[in-house]
């Protein structure tokens, strides 16, 4: 017996996304968003609401990023999220994050959030709240990586954003194999 | 010191989304895809390349629903993902799943996977891949719902994508609070 639930934006997993611009003083900025995703081979499409100081900074500059919330740093991720740009210009170092200038692309890189994509604007829609960016790079600091050098999610602790309890998840453990699994039911 | 991994896809994390649509004769028919997430208060937008059945089909009937994968049917979701519609077309059978009819779109519940969002399409391009729906409704079993009558991802255990290493990972324990973790540092 299924329950309804109604129109509600629920699924899991959400991401928890953090993106960091420059304001026009050169103050790094940063967001925390769950709705976006992957979006193709080298894009990533995020809801930005035209209220934030984020959507202002990453028109002006044409660049952002985005890092993965992590386990470790849980409360400095919520309170760039509840904590308004706008009113708090200085909110990144409030929060306990440093920053260093992307070598890429025109905005910060948060030093504790080991992995990020750095982005180029495409597009940014202000009636649909549609930022469309391009992958220009992803970067992981080299204390999450496992030992071929790729990034280890079990050291990354990436979390997730729960919309029906308002949690935050960390993502778990391996329950099997993509492009693989299934081939026992071909 | 960061490593740089080039212009990839990479996000943690990724979901697994199972969609399902009607072919022509009524058979249902599944695919999964990681591209994609909420968009918007009621819409999720996915990326689905046009060479899927799915994507002939969501544009006849004009709706789909989006199925979380779980770790209780890895195999089946997984295997949904590899074989193609286009020259399977009882895939959905072959995986072991059943379907009843969505009460409010014209598309396929898959009996096996608790919780899942029925959509409308409001719009799919081909040349960005991108299917924007409108969620009309979510509902969930009620095997997945805890005391309160709402979904516990607990019980939902739904299964994420590793694009790093192409495993399934499955969504892990709460640590934290939205909204409410931030406050101490304000």
């Amino acid at each position: 017996m299924r329950k309804n639930f109604g129109a509600k934006p629920l699924l899991y997993p959400q991401p928890v996304l953090i993106i960091g611009t420059y304001n026009a003083d050169g103050t790094p900025n940063a967001m925390n968003a769950a709705w976006g995703g992957i979006s193709e081979e080298k894009e990533i499409t995020i809801c930005i609401d035209s209220a934030h100081k984020t959507a202002e900074n990453l028109l002006q500059r044409g660049a952002f990023t985005v890092s993965m919330a992590t386990a470790d740093y849980v409360a400095a991720c919520d309170y760039v999220g509840i904590t308004s740009g706008n009113q708090v210009p200085d909110k990144v170092a409030r929060a306990g994050f440093h920053t260093t200038h992307s070598p890429l692309v025109d905005a910060p890189l948060i030093d504790e959030l080991p992995m990020v994509l750095e982005c180029r604007v495409i597009s940014y829609d202000t009636d649909t709240c549609r930022l469309v960016g391009e992958i220009v790079n992803v970067s992981a600091d080299e204390r999450v990586l496992d030992a071929e050098g790729k990034i280890d999610p079990a050291k990354l602790r990436p979390i997730t954003y729960d919309a029906v309890h308002h949690h935050y998840l960390v993502l778990g453990e391996k329950v099997g194999n993509a492009f693989s699994d299934g081939k026992q039911l071909k």
